[in-house]
């Protein structure tokens, strides 16, 4: 048994999120097992390096497995890209080590939402971005940003309301950058609560609205609330951008 | 009655190209001139700087009509945007002098051929590029591009057969840039023949895999045969990419 580690790219609008349901067919996980399993003509279990939901891209994802096969990496990476729909790309397969594990193995992840804060209509960015053109206080979303990093309870940021393991996650840098007609919130921590970054960009989307103060920010953290912090950003405007772990 | 100058980007993909054909519906041309004759209450003639195939894109073509309106150009342009479907985007639309005609006025065009030149996946740019991962001998491309510049019968780069008028158009530059997996050629020009920049790309991408020679280039021109020049590339890695008129 070899330990391999995989590196993809998707395009999240016709997938309902990374993580297995029963047998859909309908997620990445079990598209990709599915297909792992027919190339090595075996069960092959996939474990990514985090969940993403329905709707979200991902420009760099890793994913990990364990496979008895003859075939170089080389052989399986090309079998397996002549099986992916175009909306999946396999950019990357090597040999890990053999303990590698895609999430626990994991020392840091960069989600980007991207926001198309233009008057200009959107047109070849449209699945990738959320529209939203009002001027926005960059200033004050800076301000409130700063405020939610580091080590926090993001229990308010969080939309699973029966979560019972501990909602103590470490968000090292929120970036704010202008790139062109959008804004992107660039997103890095060592883990992410489910539907956290949608929550986090929605919060601070209305912190640049004017809908409340950055200063605030403190409270609805200690509040450990989710009706105290803003609306969940839609999915199609956010993609898993990067994934690190320790060589 | 005023003379309008309307800028648009568009996706090519769900069109059969820019030219009005009969009614049906699913050109370009068609398209814009019903909405516009609907949110104006008037028939509508639209005059396109050119005319795109079916399935190529637009990042800025340039159009002009007549009409007499009191709306101001800010409230036409919201009516228009909020009728238009999400693949076409009205980037801007302005009074124009009496005479501007976006086809008789244009005084220079360029269009940008994008070659998906990698074997990694092409998963978020492939509705817009060409993908040819072979490696290309690129000083091989320039050495052609350069020969096939200047004022020229393209004949032998057109697919009309029946071209009854002059073939002769001047091409002012050929740039092959490399942008990331992508290879970028961009051609401009002051004006083009039916198909000849798929032509040019196919010829150029056929001296790149050493299957013809650059130093064959003015026989081919001189020639005026179409079947001795390359093949027609896909129309969808075909981007009309600017417009120029002296203002």
């Amino acid at each position: 048994m070899k330990t391999y580690k995989l590196t993809l790219c998707y395009e999240g609008a016709r997938y309902r999120g990374w993580q297995k349901q029963g047998n859909t067919g309908q997620t990445l996980q079990e598209k990709l097992e599915g297909l792992l399993s027919r190339v090595l003509s075996q069960p092959v279990e996939l474990a990514g390096s985090g969940r993403t939901d329905a709707g979200v891209h991902a420009r760099k994802q890793v994913c990990s497995f364990r496979a008895e096969t003859s075939l170089s990496c080389g052989e399986l990476l090309a079998a397996l890209r002549q099986y992916l729909p175009e909306d999946i790309g396999a950019l990357a397969l090597e040999e890990a080590p053999e303990r590698f594990h895609a999430r626990l193995s994991c020392t840091g992840k960069t989600y980007c939402y991207r926001i198309w804060n233009s008057a200009t209509p959107c047109v070849f960015e449209r699945r990738w971005v959320y529209v939203r053109p009002e001027a926005l206080d960059l200033s004050a979303m800076e301000r409130a940003a700063a405020l939610l990093c580091g080590e926090h309870d993001f229990s308010a940021f969080c939309a699973n309301r029966r979560m019972k393991k501990s909602a103590v996650r470490s968000l090292r840098r929120i970036e704010l950058r202008r790139e062109g007609e959008e804004l992107r919130l660039y997103f890095t921590g060592d883990g992410f609560l489910y539907n956290m970054v949608r929550i986090l960009t929605g919060t601070l989307l209305e912190v640049g609205l004017g809908e409340r103060r950055a200063e605030e920010m403190p409270d609805v953290l200690s509040s450990r609330d989710r009706s105290r912090a803003g609306f969940t950003a839609p999915a199609q405007g956010l993609t898993l951008w990067d994934v690190e772990y320790n060589e």
